[in-house]
């Protein structure tokens, strides 16, 4: 058979692996694509500064759109990254008939609807499993491995700096922003961290895969992000002396009353499979109605394992190349007609049991007033932790489980709470979920 | 487009499991595949004694043959199991054109070969996610979501029984015979509990999942088997103790002499995930040259998990209905005439760590003497835990981790130690993975 011929768009840390891992393997992935797989042209901005890989044989260009618009191309490999350039470049590409393999969380999660309308008009695919976790076939998973499942709900670690900064505050006992700056220092986190420690990051990657778990249109704008900037220490110490373990998680769940679209810190009980993974390793639990649980785990960034999505995408779009375009897996693992317009519910209309951090006056009668209003919010504790005064400030910790609440009304209580003049600082709040 | 027509044969755990999931999913399924999937006809040989599903709407036969000769049916599903009139079913089915879908380890293992090369030749396909590891999409992952990388190797818990005998074991202080007597209680295990307890099961699975790793034919009959039914409750203890747990593992492990394909208990270091997942779940790690490893977990058995890959598979050959049988995935991932005939290495050639337990007299120069013979035999010794006499018979427990050796090397070692006239009972060996 004919080789197939495909372009890459940028030759940074995943394009660069990309390139390496698809000539290392040449020969593998010629034994299981069954045609050879020929990068023509590469396209980089700075072609001066070097890169991180053999380009022997490639023809060089720093002219991206000349890629989109050669006509021997079939597949274009997206790899700059941003909603800048990279959507006109893929928006080019489809436009001319080329099938596009992307990595490109930002731009699916904000564009994908409209892109994926492009291509099915089209006839050509976008594939994006790199977008998500990295080296982790999880869209695969999702998308075919479990079509046989209405899927409950899902909940992912799925920015490895977040977990790393977890990991190391509870390991040893360090503070965040200490490992943040020796995250930075290790080349983890961007200068500027909000992506990653905020959650941004991560909520582009959750958007898609709700849309992909429950058959709905991606809307990355109404899902709710909470960063882990927040924990202190004592959290991670409270949370491992109640059994649980704080995790920064995505958590996408489908309910009677729409749709949960969620990043935020969370305790989750420490046996949980996912409880254990850690550093910046990512790992994503799916909860379908006939398989139960499922959980898959690996590499969530770095060059090579991020080029092994794209390289596996890039073999399904070969196969893709003699399937007939209405019989193909559809982009969001549902058919464009069949998606449903389901809502996401707003953060204050979700119902989740809260760990609750209180410093107080060490006075008679505090502990009756507190649970007087979460009681006159519907609110039912599950377990009190209260501590000795720390010696320095004479304040008692009050460290409380609660039940299941409406978000609504646990921040009605919290206001409460606070504005009681014994109660000196924030009530610092983390969701719980028992992921069961 | 017009509905897909298949038939079903058996309607036993798995069989009934797949009518419910197909008949409770099937508005979900749809909107996924674009067709409606119709189960046409269902065969079961006893179809007096009440089955675990509704079957209204089906047409039931107790002639399985009628249902692979009907000219209706474009997919099969296989869901009898065993290598005996399962064998001439699925034969039949793919010299009458159709697809199959089957969850049949033994089958696969056993005569895969033979059947997909008549597959290819009729060009129609066999999927078999359900084989291995029931509702975790281990093939498709192992098949697809990895085929950028070389395969280094692969391990996992791959028997759910096994598991939560050594989980139990490990979690309550219980015996062998006494947590195999409650999982065959709970329905886990078999009254004839070989092929779980002895690693055959498992060794079907890993016998395929080996092959799809890779590229090289199924070799059932090359895999070394060896069970769990000897590790005693102190091995489970000592392996704490030194920071290890107990699994029962499947490893196939490509190396420059040869393949590894071995089932036998294993201790791994305490802090990877695989050494976490308990009770009756499965996992599998793959270690792919880019990736890294992944992990991939989830319920390994059971009607609707089991019931979940069989549908994934159905879903996936209705795609491949209007698909180019020359560029399909290949049934073992790598094109057939792309297999190579890598030779499984017996297990005497087999390198890896261990774990010894020595029961000896307690008398002067007996250390020295179990030292000299591994010395001889080039072994080094990592760690030894010297535990104080048993009250009750006088002897000491002396337990040792070693650096990597070659099998055979150990098996002389040990030979040579039983040999001893202060060492009154067979040396406990049980192999070492690092999993890193």
């Amino acid at each position: 058979m004919q080789s197939v011929k495909i372009g890459i768009l940028g030759l940074g840390t995943v394009g660069s692996g990309t390139v390496s891992v698809l000539k290392r393997n040449a020969r593998e992935i010629i034994r299981r694509a069954g045609r050879d797989i020929e990068i023509s042209v590469a396209a980089d901005k700075d072609l001066q500064s070097p890169k991180n890989c053999d380009l022997s044989g490639i023809k060089l260009t720093d002219d991206a759109f000349s890629v989109v618009n050669d006509p021997d191309i079939q597949i274009v490999v997206e790899l700059i990254g941003g909603t800048g350039v990279a959507k006109e470049l893929v928006s080019k590409a489809i436009e001319n008939g080329k099938h596009v393999v992307t990595a490109n969380k930002a731009l699916i999660a904000m564009h994908g609807n409209e892109l994926f309308a492009l291509a099915q008009e089209k006839g050509v695919t976008i594939a994006f499993e790199a977008a998500v976790a990295g080296g982790i076939p999880i869209i695969k998973a999702m998308r075919e491995g479990l079509a046989g499942n209405r899927i409950e709900w899902l909940a992912g670690i799925i920015n490895g700096t977040g977990n790393f900064i977890l990991t190391e505050m509870r390991d040893k006992g360090r503070d965040f922003a200490d490992v943040l700056a020796e995250a930075q220092a290790l080349g983890y986190a961007e200068a500027d961290p909000t992506f990653d420690v905020e959650g941004i990051d991560a909520a582009h990657k959750l958007t898609i895969m709700a849309s992909i778990a429950f058959g709905i249109p991606l809307q990355f704008y109404s899902a709710y992000t909470e960063g882990i900037s927040k924990i202190a220490q004592e959290d991670v110490q409270y949370a491992a002396e109640l059994g649980y373990r704080i995790k920064h998680l995505g958590i996408a769940k489908k309910t009677d009353r729409g749709v949960e679209l969620r990043v935020h810190p969370t305790l989750i009980p420490h046996r949980r499979l996912i409880a254990n993974v850690n550093g910046v390793m990512n790992a994503v639990v799916v909860k379908g109605d006939a398989v139960g649980p499922t959980l898959y785990y690996g590499a969530g960034a770095g060059s090579e394992a991020t080029a092994s999505a794209v390289v596996a995408d890039i073999v399904d779009v070969v196969r893709a190349l003699t399937t007939d375009p209405e019989n193909r897996v559809p982009h969001l693992a549902f058919q464009p007609d069949a998606l449903k317009d389901t809502p996401i519910l707003p953060i204050a209309e979700v119902v989740t049991s809260y760990y609750l951090r209180i410093h107080s006056e060490d006075k008679p009668g505090v502990l009756a007033n507190i649970t007087r209003i979460l009681s006159e919010q519907g609110i039912n504790i599950e377990s009190i932790l209260q501590k000795q005064p720390e010696e320095h400030e004479g304040l008692i910790p009050i460290i409380m489980l609660t039940q299941p609440v409406l978000e609504k009304n646990m921040d009605e209580a919290i206001a409460q709470i606070e504005a009681l003049g014994t109660v000196t600082a924030p009530v610092m709040r983390i969701r719980m979920e028992t992921l069961g």
